[in-house]
Formats: C-alpha cells, structure tokens, sequence
C-alpha cells in the first residue's frame, strides 16, 4: 500500500487542517465567505466579489433571493416539513402543480417526475438504470467532453480523465462517440454514430439510451446544433434507444429557455435536473420520465434526501415569480446579448487563433487555448473582485455562469474586470513571446 | 423494447397523476402532511402522527427542533451563503471547529474531513473510489444484508436483491460475505474472511477495503458483536485493505455514541457519515479519512451541492447542543432500556419463535418473521396514529427508528400503539392458525 | 510503462533464447525429451523417466498407446480430412456414434455434443456463455480452490491468485462459495451455498450456473462427497440455475468411471471434457449439452479448430478400445488401490499433521502441508527418474496424475522412488527441526 | 428460464442427433467428407470439390501436403511425444531454430515466442493480458469490423454482433475506433483516434494496446492502407500502448509475405499467429512478444495442449519447405494477380456499384453487397464443386481463401465456377429488378 503523505500536519487554518485535500474551488477564491446577496459574494475581511460562478449554474436566481428567501423562511417559521423521505407534503405538492402548470403544459410535455437522491450524478444514475432496465440492453452512448457526474454509474459516462481516474476501477457500460463539431474538417459526427450503431460488425453494442448535453458546460461551452442535435434523437429513436437529455447545468434558463432542448424541438424520453432546480442552491434534482416508460419498482431508486421540502418550497416559489410569464426569458436573451458583443469584441481584437467565442444564451466561454492562459485571467480577474472560472479538456475555456438574474451593473463591471484581464493577461503573454 | 404500462394515465391526485412509481412510503402512509415537530407529524386534514420511522434516522433530534431551527433562520435572516460549492465560508468554518472539538478529540480521532455530495451513497463512493486509489486493488469486501447506496458504487456493496435489479448491468468489484451470525450454528464468519483472504486459491482478490456497518439497519438490525467487529478490523489490516465502517444509518448518537464503532473501540480508516449529520434532516454527507489516506487530487471526487451552509450551520447547532456534554448519551440510554425492555416483553409473551428482538441503542427491531405479519403490524399502527416501518431482507423486521430526543409521554404511547397493533396482528394469525 | 527485464539476452539455448519465460514444467524437468510410450519418456541424452504428470491427465492412456497411433496413422496416410472446421467428416461420424453407443446410451445421458475450440478453457467459456443465455442472468457461482482456465471468461471463475493476478483487469460474473470440507470445523458448505441463494438480500445474484469439480485438479486434490455434490445440484437446479460440472481433468476415467460424477449419481445440465477425451494427447474439447438447452444460433460460438479430425480418430479408437467393457473401470479400480495403500502407509508413517492423502481414484495426492517440502520431493524424484508435479495453493499436495494403463512394473518403480524421496526430504526437514 | 427448444429429437442423423446446433458450415456444404489433398475434398459419395475456403486461411498449404504429411507421419511412427505440456523436446526444438532462422533473422525480428492454447482466441488473449501486465492499463482500442475471437477476453475486441451477443453478458475493456477508410467521404480514421487518445476528456482511457489486422478477414476483407497502418503504429506507441497486429488469418503468407505488415514495414509489439502456423491445419497459435516485454510469470497464462509436438513437426517442416528461399513469396503474388484480374473483370462487368473487390495477396472479396446474393451464389457454386464462404457485416462478401499452394488448374476451375455463380446469381438479380 503506497500512500502520498498528506504534508499538512495540523496546520493553524482549520480548513487546511480538517478537510480534505480533494477542495478545489477554495483554492482559486482564497477567502472566507461570509454574505451573499444577488450576484455578490462578500468574505470575512468586508471585501466584495461578483459572482460569474454562481454555484456552477446552481444559483440562476442569484445568492439568496428574496421572493424565495421569504418563502422559505416562512415555510420553516410555520414548522412545515424538513426531510420527507416519499410522503407526500404539501411542500412537494406545490411544486409538483407549478412545475405541471408553469413548465410541463405550456411546453406540450407530459413527463412524470422523479426525485432521486438530490444531486445531478444521483438523477444521471436513475435515468441509466431506468433506459437499462426498459430496454433490456446495457450499453449506453455518451459524447467527448461530455460531464455526467463522479458516481460510479454517471461516471463511466463522464468524458474527463481527471475524474475517471479517481474510479479505481475500469469504467464500463459506455460507448464513447464524437459531439458534434468535434473534427475541424466538418465531418458530421451523427452520421458516424448512425454508421457504427446500423453496422452488425462495428463492435458497438445496441444501446439502452443517448444521453447528451446540448451544451457541454464542464467539457468547454460546446454548443450542438439543433440540426445536429435533432439528428442524435432521431438515431437513438431509430436504434431502439431512450434519448435522454442531461440538462443539469445547462437547464432551468440557463440557455434562454427553461430546457435548454426547446429551441432544437426536441422531445426527450428522459430529462435530467438539478444544480438551479431548486432556485436557491438548496440539494434537489430531479429525472424527468416520459409517462409510459415510468416502470420503476417502489423505491427501486431511492435515497434518504429525496424529499428535500425546503427545496420544493424554493423551487415551486421560483417557478412562480420567474416563469409565468415570459419576462424572464427575454432578460436572459437581453443580457446573453451583452455577455456575447462584449466576448466578440475581445475575440476579433484579439483573432480567432488567440481567444474564440463558445456557448449560447447565458452560458458562454472565451475559449484562450490554453490552460495556463485561462488560469492567469481568473486570478487576476479574483484580485480585481471577481469570480470566474474554467471549464474544458485542458482548463482552457473562461466562462460565464453568473447568475441569469444579474443586474446590468454588476453584470458590466464584472464583464469590465474580464476584459482588462484578459488584456493583461494576453499582452504580457505576446510581449513574451516578442 | 417491452415496456409496461404506467396505468395512471391522468389521475386526479396530483401526487399519483406527476411523481413517479417509484415512491414507495408514501404508499404505506397516504397522508398528505403539513407539520412536524419534534417526534410528531400533523396531516393537512389535522389527523397527527407519532415518528418512529424519523427520516430513516435522519432526524435523530427530531423534526424542526427549536435550537437548530433558531440557527437556520439567523442564518438565512443575514444572508449567510446557502450554496458555497467546496468555498470556505464561517458555517463550513463552524462545522469543521465544532466537529474537531466535540467529537474527534475527545475520541482520539484524527480524520480530515471530505463533504462529497450531500447523500450517504457518495460518501460511500468516495470512500471506495478512495480505498482503490490508495491500494491500487480494485476488490471491496462487503457483507450479505448490508445496504450502502444505489448509485452504482455503492450498489454493488449493497445486498438487496430489490435495489440490486434496478442496476440494469451486472454489478462488479465486491466480494459477499457473511456477517456477523448469518449461520445459526455459531460458525466464526470472521474466521471464514481470514482464511478466504489467506488462501492463494481462494479465488477471492486481495481486498482494498472491507466496509461494515455496526448495525445493519435495512438488512434487518442485526448488530455485529464487539469482537466480531473488532477482528473484522484486524484481518482487514493485516490483508493490506483500508477497514471503512459505515455509519450513514447507526451514527450520530442511535446507537448511544456519537460514532456507533466506540462501544468496539475501533480505529476504522474511513468512517462514512450522512442522514443525521446535518441534524435537521437537510442533505449532507462526510467522508472521515486517516490524514495519511487523504491522497485526493482537488476536485477528483466532487459534487455541485457538497458545500450546502444551511446543514452545516444545523450540523453545528446540534453537536455543540448535544454533544458537549454527557447528558445526551445518558438520555439514549435510558431509552434504548425502555424500548428495549418493552421490546423484550412482548417476545418473551410470543415466544422467540414468533418473535425476536435485534438491534442496539435506539436502533431495535422486533422480529415478527414473516414480512406479511410485519406488513399488517405496520398498517395497524399507522391507523392508530405511529408511523413505523419494517426492514430486513423479507421485511419481516419492525424497526424503530424514532427521534433519540423523543418526549417520554410519546415515546410510551407509540410503544402502547405498537404492542397493540402486534398482539391484534398475532392473535388474528394464532387464530387462523388454530 | 514500467517493464522488467527479461535479463537473458540472446543464451546458447535455444529454448531460453526464444521461448517466452512463461514456460513453467520445463523448469522443473530439465531435459529434452525425443520419445515416449506409455508411462515412459525418453531424454535425448538416453535417460529414461517413469511419467507421473501424463500431460497433466491429458494422457490417462499413456503416451502413444499402439491401438490409438495405428488409427491415427492409418487415417493420415489414407489422406483424410485433418481440419474440418465443422464439416461433417467420417472421422466425427464415427467419434458421435462411438460417443453415443459407447458413453451416453448405457448412462441413461441425452447430450447433445458441441465441438468449441480444442482447449478446456474454451468448453468453460462456451458451458458459461450457454447457461447466460439460457438464463438471462450474468452470476456464476464457482468454488473455492476451482480451475476452469485461463481465457477472461474462465478465468474469473478460476481460483488461483496466480493466475487471477495475469488477467490485467478486475474479474467479474463470478461468485465465489467454499468447496465441501472448506472449513474444518464441519460447516456444511451446500447450506451455506442455499442460505446465500435463499436470502433476498445475501447480496449474491442469482446465478445462471453453478459449475463444479468433483475432484479439484489443480486446486490440491480436493474431492466432495457424493452427498454434498448431490446437495449442489440439487440447490443449483431449486435456484433455477444449471448444474455445471467442469470434467476436465477428473473425467475420462481419471477417478475410475468414465464421468467422475456417475458415482454420484449426477444429471449435470452441462457437462465440459478436454484433456483426455482425445486420448491421445491431441488438441480437443467438448462441452456435452442437455438436448433442450442447445439454444445457440449457427456459429455463435465458433473456433478455427474446432473439427481436429485426428482427435476424433484417436478419440474414438480409445472409446472402442477401453469403454465397451468395464475391464477398464476395474483395472482403474485395482491401481488406485495401490496407489492409495502406498500413500496411506506413508501418511500413517508421518502422522496426518505431516502427511495427508487426498483425492479419489487414480487422481491422488500426498498432502506434505509446504510447498517447499513438495517442491524438494519433485526434484528429487526427478534426479531418481520420475515425473511428478504438485498442485494446491501452496503447491504443497504431490499429486499422481499417472497414465491409468500404467504398467504395475512402471507403477510400483515410480511409487518406489517417491516413497524414497518423500523419507529423504521428511527426514532431512525433521532433523532441522531437531 | 425460457429455452428455445431444440426440435431435433433424436433424428436419423447422427449429426443432427448428436451435435450441437451451433455448427454452421456444416450447413451449407451439407456432405460427409472424407478424403482432402491439396485443394480438393472428395465426399463419401465420391463427389469431389475445389476447396477455396482452405480452414478459413487455416490450410494455407492445402489439405495434407505430402512434405508436411511424411514429416508428421515420421514423428509419430518414431514414438516422438505427441503432447508435451511445455517441456523442452526435439521437436519443439526444431520449430524454434527454423522460426528464427527462417522467419525472424532475415527480417530483423527479436521476438520470443510463447505458445499459449492452441487457439487463435488464446493468442489473443495472452497478447491482450500481456499489454495490459506490461503497462498497467486496463483500456484495448480495437476496430470496426475486427475479429479476434469468441473467448470472453478476446471476444470483447471483436466487432460482430452475432458473436458478441453470444457472451451473456456485458463485454468490457476494449474501446471501438474506426478501421481505414470505415467512412467513406475520405477522413482519416487515424487522426481520429489520435484526437480521441490526445483529449484529456474525450472519455477514452488510456490504452494498453491497440490491435488491429491489416485486412480483415472476418470483417468483409477491408485491406488497410501502409499509411494509416503506419499512423496507427505510431499513434499507439506515441500514447504509450503496445502495438499489436492480429496476423491469425492474414498471416503465414496469405497477403504474400509471411507476416502481413511486412509490406508496411511495421514493428509490431506482440504478433498473434494461429490458423497456419502448423501448416497441417493441426491446433497451434503462438503470440510473439518484443523480447523486453517478455514479463510473465512462470505459467501465469497456460494451457493443457501448449504443446502439440505434432503442429510443431509439421509446422518446423512447412518453414523448411516453402520459406527459405522467396520462390513460394512469387508464386502467391503471382496467383494473387491472377485471382485479383479474374475479380476486377467481374466487378467492372457489373459496376462498382454492383460489385466491389477487396482484400491483398490471396485474401480477396468479392463485395456483393448483399447478404442474399453472396449466399445465392455460395450455394450456386457449391452445387458445381466449389466451396467458398462468405464474410462481411451483412455476409456480403464471397472471399477467396483458397490453399496458396493450390495448382493453376484448379484455381482457374474454381474461378470458372465462381464466375459462372456470380453471372447467374446476378442476372436473375437484374432480371427481378427490370
């Protein structure tokens, strides 16, 4: 048993000294957090950030909103139910009728829904074992960069190797295949999927579902085409297979829309939720199953925390004050716009070769092409009050997923802060290279 | 594909019409509930419920009690951060101190501690993925009737054949075997593990961790023996794998320790920690390691919701209510004996081939031997106002699993429910029989 | 890639020159052998050594017997077919009707006969391939101390660490019970294998296929009880799995019947021949399949050489020449009898804390309970002109896998030579004791 | 259970009443043989046939051939060992010198050999065990089309889905890469895989090796370019993987040189040779390993019948007989060009669109491109005295096989008969469709 030692022998910082090695985040925002409101985060030394991490897309409404703030704290002033287990509460009630009246009707969807274990890679699980478990088969496809979650079934269908090879054990059930646009010659990676699955001798073997993010947040802001996504729902259809949508980070508005499916057309046979589900960063996540495929056993997936009710509460409270009407959507087309001009302007000053543009709506990643690069861009981006991160194969996509209700000045300050960032970043690295 | 039907096509209960089959206690408790406090629930139609099933022990100190909630809504009130991913805020600051003085010096312990995402599975996954990583073995030894999660890792630790089905693949990486007096002729199943592991023909790969629970709550209560537990832990050392014990179900406090392994005197590499960590039934997980074990890479094991304020300020709340003192653990004591005593009462009326007692703690099943007896037991109380649950591979175990700050004047009225609706449920049985 | 060296570059030898260092018997018998017959081989150097391994009971009729080399020569030179793929050919017609006259008929057995590729390990694949299909489960349960082969399918149900440890990745379908007599203290392993397959929450799927050796080979001379192999069968068949019985190096009259399960009475669902049922040393592998499980499509399971013509040739000249008549059956009987006193009266010599004896019939070991011990025993036996070889998972069982028409001269010389050598090297390693 | 019955109870036949349902050639050249040499197979009924299926490439010298068949009978007449384990005889001896003298030493090749069983499948296995044991890996990239063998470990690198479903259960380790030219607008299938192996989160692990044939035989006889073979090679060294080339069918002179990467110039790290390595058609496979890579452990991956001292004589005098000097090298090339003519006539007769031709050396395909014409014209041709087989996805390719010793005159007879099939099976085509 070889062991690395953990060099940290009972330093004074408590975190340092009492959690594990495995935090990241920490590492690039050095600060003790304290207050948050909106899209401000405020440490333990008065000083103030804007956030355009936003819990990974976890917090679409902004830090601690007050419509949902209130609701919430009304709910636990009046003793309503914490954790549920299944039974059914009127917590869960409320958000069961605005997610069918608000999301499911208007948009023509008749899914039933499940509340799994409240984390994405948990609603992941359940969306594999239910295509497994309908189809009778055991392979699934999932694409290049495609992020899925760290547990071992959503795992195998995660793309990154930093995280597969935390696994300790060989990663199976998955067929890996090419997203769209992953060749620069233009080659029509559907295509390549419809040969290899009507192909009796490619090796691949029948599959139980598709599983596909339209856009790929942790694997570099690569946006599908609805054409191309259409054709991948198509294929899977066409092979006997579920196709499910993992809509875990780019959903819940993040795109423009509530699902980020809405504008390619698409008709999932399973949807997966979570992150901004439940509005306030509280843990939910849900797996959306088209009615006649609901074959499950009682509690054949289950978990302690399913019936998150504080998160019913926020969630159902979100729903409400955000998507009834469609004001909201046309704010995040709005500030996508900004976020976009502002991007492509850096980009053309700078030449497609140097800085390119990814992503769509609120979503959406200045691509440096190169890790180290990005890295310095969010460092000096954090001394400067703001919080941004990384995505992509080699870290080397900056991107935005400040909260889709920012307001203009925050969300132009901190855009402000970027861009001088990246000037300075990218003007010491050509005089460098000079 | 073959799928069968979901035949409630548009019920009118919202419930039925938009959640998913897979809901399970809601079908033996159709109640739609509004309130909780403390050891009782309250129904939207005012009808109010005794607790013994607490969220699966997730609610230890009963639901919504007064001095966590006090601390969740200061909290919340100062918009203290709800979603802080793995940053460093006061309330994970306040966790970590409060964690480090009350429970792990007094103990002698000195994990670090990992907060993978908020379920016990992925405390478990990390927790194998982690055993892997530092042995370079892929094996886990697991027992028959333990129960670790259902998401993939985890399931393949877990014994019931009803959650194991719902994998859809076959499931891989981990050895059976017996546990603690799974035959009845007083065979050493720990002997058994020995010589599996010693023999170079056994067919059994040298194992990178053994995980036990103390107690195995949904396998049916059966509680190891200290020096069962104790050479489990020594052979595991002494075959090179990590000794990781379980406490998601039988920690904090329902055993009457903190940890359920102190009575042993155990040293486990790993300790893995969920339900009522957060002690007001918000979703949190831990992961305990040995400080030289914590070989993670950042991020390597990770979770969007692995940073959620509002358990840690509850989790904290509540050692420093509890734990400080001696007080608590006297009180679980004393009404384990209570429970216990009435327990044994009714088996010795019955006789112990019609009824046993199991478990330890406030952790106690009765075993009616006969999953339909169980069933019936349950229905029975559940029209007399006590919700109660079974376990164990049959679900021929009644299991309490009440709140240990239960009110005596609850305690003894969902005892007097209990025995009722056993001797009702037996003497109906000892008839038809006769 | 981190590579040890294999350090003999470019040796005299021919053999250490170009043979891969995987070679295993050629180190322990030294010398290049130019001829054999019957139970004899000849060294090119003129040495002459009595031959107690026969290919590892590949040879139970002696190297060359005249009856078998005279068909064989007469079909090579009449130019009949050698390969056939699955062709039909006179030399198969002639090994089915002889196989059917001769082996089934008088058995009251009704296989059908599938021909995979000509080793052991591909009947296995094939016996557990089928039993999947037939099934549709994945699980097989395999014992303790088992040999099925090394190709990935067999291997996960071979015991051997040392063979395990080559796969290169985890080995999974498998799941591992103990043999009968496992334990010492009188456990009964048939109940154990019963309560774990009982147990809806053991952990242990339920499996396709049980699959056995009466007598384990390779694992130390371990033979069952006839109870115990009837309790098998009779568990695998209630749990609706088949019952496999692995015939390899037990059967073709090893242990004194032509199956080494008619002794107890068994109607395996699928039986697996190699080794000898060519007779003569050649290339050949069946898997006997009951008539209503042969549900495999054209080719599913195919081989190049699967129609070695000149094994059907010699295969059915030994069923003619040995098995029309029970003279056969007898005179295994009689040289098991003497094989077995020999090593009684040594074992009674040393006391059964020293020396054991296992096995049954002609298959029989020397227990001497180290593997240096037996291993010196080997070598000595070798420098006095004997070929013997041990087994178990610590190579310390010395075991006679002689040819079964071993002439008595040849046999009582070679149970001379090994008495002599088990006396020297006893003596020598209780002097050291002394 | 449900089993599929077979129907055949207890028919006339005794191949259908004894043999298993799983042959499948039998089937299509329904006659009992009985007498081979060269290329010709004569039936009981005297009926005589051109045999252009030759073992699948396992007859390379055609059946029986005189040199090979006085050498054989020579050895056995003389008592030489028939089987010998892996012990050191004369025999084996001889296959060894002239291997290095013949093979390895004029093309600059420093392999060790190892004989694993006498399958191809077991060659496989081992080269694959070995890539794995050499670089710690678990991941194999394998190709469209590939075929490997039907054993679980080799099976897994296959592509055709008639054999892989035949496994029962999921098939692991091994990730699917296009084959050269698998699209055909032009991409390059190695840049591809290049990408793939290169993307830190592409979702391919790592691998061990990559195994390819330079044409596939089983596959539909697709022919790699030198270039992408080359590409390949350098690829899976550049990423760390052993190099391996599947040369079971293409091998021992099919493609017109011994090894079918001669013409690239490759190096491969491991080679697997089976088929007609013993040139008799006797079972024999040997997997050859870059001398620095030999780090087995004695026996670690074995087998019963690894050494078949026959295939070793009759193989030792094939070397002898046709490789030392280029002369048997011409002569394929040179009836390589006749067959390749007599194709390409046919195919530009009916269009490329209609038939294709494929493949190198004297290892062809006639691309029908359909299943139900290449059977039509199997059976038509075998209804005229030739047996030839199919090959392909859709078994759409007829494939010449043929002995690369086979006379002129039989050559053009059976291209005759083949011709003739074609124009009849393909007019009555164009008939139906007009």
């Amino acid at each position: 048993m070889s062991v690395e030692q953990n060099d940290k022998k009972y330093p004074e910082d408590i975190f340092k000294r009492r959690e594990s090695i495995v935090r990241s985040y920490a590492r690039n925002f050095p600060k003790k957090f304290v207050r948050a409101r909106g899209a401000r985060l405020t440490a333990d030394d008065g000083s103030e950030y804007i956030d355009f991490l936003a819990g990974c897309s976890s917090l679409n409404y902004g830090h601690n909103h007050p419509a949902l703030k209130k609701a919430l704290m009304d709910y636990i002033e009046r003793d309503g139910l914490t954790h549920s287990l299944d039974l059914e509460t009127d917590a869960k009630e409320e958000f069961l009728r605005e997610f069918e009246e608000t999301i499911l009707k208007p948009r023509g969807l008749d899914y039933v829904i499940q509340f799994p274990g409240p984390t994405g890679a948990n609603a992941v699980e359940a969306a594999l074992k239910l295509a497994r478990k309908v189809t009778g088969r055991t392979n699934i496809i999932a694409f290049t960069n495609g992020f899925h979650g760290v547990t071992l079934g959503a795992l195998a269908a995660t793309g990154s190797e930093h995280h597969r090879e935390g696994a300790g054990v060989p990663l199976s059930g998955v067929t890996r295949m090419p997203y769209d646009s992953y060749f620069e010659d233009g080659v029509d990676t559907a295509d390549y999927l419809d040969k290899m699955l009507s192909d009796a001798s490619s090796g691949v073997d029948a599959p139980a579902a598709v599983i596909v993010e339209t856009v790929q947040g942790e694997g570099g802001l690569n946006a599908a085409s609805k054409e191309w996504l259409r054709a991948i729902e198509k294929i899977a259809k066409a092979h006997g297979a579920l196709f499910i949508v993992d809509d875990i980070q780019a959903g819940v508005g993040r795109t423009g829309t509530f699902f980020s499916f809405e504008e390619a057309g698409l008709k999932p046979d399973i949807v997966t939720l979570a992150k901004s589900i439940s509005a306030y960063g509280l843990p939910m996540a849900v797996t959306l199953i088209r009615r006649d495929l609901d074959i499950w056993k009682p509690a054949e997936h289950n978990g302690t925390f399913r019936g998150n009710c504080h998160a019913f509460v926020t969630g159902a409270a979100a729903l409400k004050h955000f998507w009834r009407t469609d004001e909201f959507q046309k704010e995040i087309a709005r500030k996508g716009g900004v976020i976009e001009n502002r991007f492509r302007a850096i980009a053309k000053k700078y030449g497609s070769k140097t800085v390119g543009v990814k992503g769509r709506g609120m979503m959406l990643g200045l691509d440096v092409k190169d890790g180290a690069i990005a890295g310095a861009i969010v460092k000096e981006c954090f001394a400067n009050g703001l919080i941004i991160e990384t995505s992509g194969p080699e870290d080397e996509i900056v991107k935005f997923l400040g909260p889709l209700t920012i307001e203009d000045e925050d969300l132009n300050r901190g855009l402000d802060i970027l861009q001088e960032a990246v000037e300075k970043v990218l003007s010491k690295k050509l005089k460098s290279v000079a």
